[in-house]
Formats: C-alpha cells, structure tokens, sequence
C-alpha cells in the first residue's frame, strides 16, 4: 500500500518528525529551498497538511491542492485556516484542544505571579548587584484578591483551578453562564471594575478584536494586573501601553502581541510588564503531545478511523 | 500612664511605623547617626525591642538592657536571636508566623515555575529582540511531575496545596511522618532520587546546616530543579554551583543565600537559574501585616494580655 503524502509546513520535535516522516510521504516544506515550487510540483500528490497557527491556509492554496483531503494543525487556534474554503472542499480540520490547556493556564499564572511579585525584575536586581544597595520594592499578594477570567474555557478553568489554590476569588465573563461555582459578569466592564488581575483566556478572531479597549483599562484601575495568554488582538495595543505609561493600570504579563514577533518599543522599556515570546504551550512534554496529536489524527484518516479531535466547521 | 519605650532596630511600612510610634515611646535605631551611643543612652528605659532577621540578638546586647522584658521579631526565623540567653532573663520572644506562610510558598511557586517555564530569560528574549530570530528553547512542564518538599510545615503545605493545583504528586521529607496524604521519605537523598523537583522549605540553623550537599544534588539528577525557599545555610553553596555548572541537575531556583545579599558571580553568570533577594514575604499586603503583629505582640505584652505568637522557648 502507498502511503498517503503529507504536506508538513511546521516543524515538529525531532521523535515527532522522525514518525511522521516514517508513516508518511512527506513532504517537509521548510528544508525546501524553494517553497511554492514544491507546491506546485506535489500539487496532485498532496492529500494532507501538518500545519501550525503561523502558517495561513487560504482558499487559494486549498483549490490548488485537487486530492487535499484533510489539515491536521499542531495548534487550538484555527484563524489562519479558511475553515468556510475548507467545508466547501470537505475538507476534514484537525487541531490539538485539551493537551495544551493546562500548558497555557500555567503561562498564564507565570505571568500573573511574575508580574504581582516582580519575579523578572528581581532576578536582574541580584544579577546587577542592586540587591546590595537595599531590598527590592515590594510586590503585591495574590490572596484573597478577585481574578477575572475572560473566557472561561478549557484553559480558562484550568487557570481558575491554579487561581483558587493561591487564595483568590474566580469571577468570569463570556458570551454565556456556565454551570460553575465562580461569579458571571455579562458585562466585562463591571467586572474589570471589580476585579484585581483579569487574565485573557477566550479565542481570538473578528468577534474579540479590541475586547479589552482603554474603558475597560480604566475599569480595572491603578491597583489592577492585566494578563493575556490569549491573542494579541483581543487587545487594543495602543490603548494599553498609554495605560500602563499613564499608571491607569498597575502592570501587565503578556504572552501575545498583535504584531508577533514585533514587540513595541514601549512595552520593552517598562518595568511594570512581563513580556514572554508566545510560550503558551511551549513545554517538551505538551509539544511531544501536540505533535503526535497531528499524527494520528491524519493517520486515523487515512485508516478510515474516527478523527480524535476534528474541528466542527 | 507613660508609655513603654520600644527600642525599634528595623523599618515597618510607613503606616506601621507610624503607629509604632504613637504608640509607644518608640527609639528609631536605623534614624540615629551613633546607634551604639543611643542604645548606651537609653540602656535603662527599653523594655522592648522590634525587630528582624538582620539584626542579631545576642547575649551582650540582652545583658546591657536590665529593664527589657520582650522581643517582638518581624519575621518566622529567630536564629537571630540568643534564645537561650532570653529564656534566662524570661525576656519573651514573639515571631511572625502564619501569616507569611502564603507568600513564601507563593515565592517558592514563582521560582519553580520561572526557572521550569524559562520565564525570566524569556522576558530578556523579547526585551533584548532575540525573538525576531526563532523561539526560545522548550521548557518543562510541572503537571505529571514529583514534587519532593523538604519541611512540610505551614509553608511546606501551602507549597503542597499550590503544586497539586498544577497537577503535581506530591512527597515530603522531615523529621515526622504526619498524618497527610503525601508520601513521606524518612530518606533525603531516596526522595532526591525519586522527585523532579525538589522544594526547600525547612527551618534554618545547625540542625539543616547543608542538609542538601554533592551526593543529593546528585540523586536529584540531571532532569531535576531544585528551589530554595527555606535559608541558605541549608544548601552546600559551591556543591550546588558545581553541580548547575556541570549538569548534574537541571536548574535551580533561589531566594536565599549563604551570604546575604552577595550572591556568587557564578549563579550569576548562569541562565539555568533565576535568582531573587530573598523577597520570601515581601509584598505589600504580607509586610503590613506583619508589621501590625510585631505591634500587637509588643502592645498584648505590656497591656497584660496573652501573647499573639509567642516562640516557645
């Protein structure tokens, strides 16, 4: 039996990629020299993608693929993927949900530590040699302080669980109220008005762009920490780096930025944000599941198996 | 009805200091030019002392103040103090425990995770732009992992409690076996083998004098983390450097230090480490609270009442 070809436009872990390519005709597009070469050459051969969020599959490349049967991406997220081009083709989505919940919720907390007790800051402050000048300025306790989860999701309620354990109440907002213990803000800008730390954990796309906009800075107030493990458009980037030099908010961890790897000059010169490169799920054991996660689900295709975690177009 | 005179060694916050001062006839060591001539000065009228871990108690200092009745010290640790010495004179001494537990374990989460998650070097990647040439290397990830814990104590299950909301298992080292669903190891250096990370939250002084030395680190092994919430006393300091330069385990997280605050250049020149200046309790929330117990104590003391939180000695 053949075996089916893979497009693999995304790099996997070294065990990861050795398996695909073992399973696979694959056709690994970032050693080629010349990209839209190769796809044009394998254009009729190509039944599958092995992709990732920073790759954008548009309707174009969609309808020069004739035999593309199914695009397995190694992400959550599916914005770069015209899922509407996608249906049309029946073409099958795959994505990673789940194994990587508990990865992001525990970037998120990273960020909401790091930047409440100045972590980052206090590890340049010994490397400098200020620490024999005098203590550091205090930080500030998450205890008993409200954390406002915007999107409570699978990442959302994993990061609700950390929060909780560290003495803090939960609040949450989105579009419904679920069936939980924690208090339901229809309206975001009361709860940025009542909460301490609001951490961003909903999906990107058209309907959060600008959710977290310059009222609703003002609503969580001088005292308040804004974290976003989410996407940098859910952000309005302008309006937060005006809140953060104008002292509207205390401070900001963020591990998304509109413009990635692009980050504003004004951000790297603060000291009251912790800013990380995009690591959400970038820990070796949760890339080795998402990985093989990518695998089998275009394996259990080509075995006429049910897909383990298709993308509902 | 005049009031005691306290002699105050150490800083409160401002709102503490303040009422410090109204009161009690309050000696503000740290605003006088000659600290020496000021305790000969007033040798006969202090009859309490607020203070903390920096400043030792010793035996002399007891001596040379016949009227000093009690001790009221800004901090869970009295290695500081000549306990014996007290115990002699019946000079009470009260510390400030509980009420730090939280902090501290928070800084022990903090350090776990920055130095697992790559969180202070992936600040540095972005401020520095290195991000416009690739990703930062993996991390590691927490959940599925073996949290040893050496101390289980008030700040030792804050630590459990935390690290179990991460998805940790959970063992313990001390003295005694307590009636807890954690697996106890009478054995240091069996849990070193056993765990992934190992959490330093013990008490201080001869007793845990480099309790963790070579042969741990080594047990602890190449995959391992250790963090050090605890004193650095406890850790044989060029043991633990050699063993972070030669990959014998795999980073180390430390608040605390042999001698405070000059940290060895060679933690510092490391990036398998993050390092702070022993912010153990320092936020702002936690400090004004401890501050308002050293009072409490020193006012229960001389108003007749029963101490708050007196060290049984």
């Amino acid at each position: 039996m053949t075996k089916p070809t893979v497009l693999a436009t995304c790099r996997l872990l070294p065990n990861e990629m050795k398996d695909l390519e073992e399973r696979f005709n694959t056709i690994v597009l970032w050693r080629q020299a010349d990209p839209e070469e190769t796809i044009q050459a394998y254009k009729e051969e190509i039944q599958a993608i092995a992709t990732n969020h920073v790759f954008p599959l548009r309707r174009e490349l969609m309808e020069a693929l004739p035999n593309l049967e199914i695009i397995s991406t190694n992400s959550v997220g599916t914005n770069h993927i015209d899922l509407e081009a996608a249906k049309v083709r029946d073409i099958k989505v795959t994505n990673t949900p789940d194994v990587l919940s508990e990865c992001t919720a525990d970037t998120a907390l990273c960020l909401m530590l790091s930047v409440m007790r100045r972590i980052c800051e206090g590890d340049l402050y010994v490397r400098v040699g200020k620490w024999f000048h005098g203590d550091m300025p205090l930080g500030r306790r998450p205890r008993g302080k409200l954390c406002g989860i915007v999107g409570l999701g699978r990442i959302g309620k994993e990061i609700a669980r950390r929060c909780e354990a560290f003495g803090m109440e939960i609040a949450y907002h989105g579009r419904t109220k679920q069936d939980v213990a924690y208090r339901y803000y229809p309206d975001l800008t009361r709860m940025a008005g009542d909460c301490d730390v609001m951490i961003l954990s909903c999906p990107g796309g058209p309907e959060t762009v600008n959710l977290v906009d310059s009222h609703i800075l003002e609503a969580l107030g001088p005292e308040g920490f804004l974290i976003n493990v989410s996407r940098g458009t859910v952000v309005d980037e302008p309006a937060l780096i005006a809140a953060l030099q104008g002292g509207v908010i205390a401070g900001a961890g963020l591990d998304v930025f509109l413009n990635e790897p692009d980050v504003p000059q004004e951000f790297i010169s603060m000291d009251n944000v912790v800013l990380l490169p995009h690591i959400g799920s970038a820990t070796f054991e949760t890339r080795t599941e998402m990985g093989q996660l990518v695998i089998d689900n275009i394996a259990a295709h080509f075995e006429g198996k049910p897909l383990l975690t298709e993308v509902k177009i």
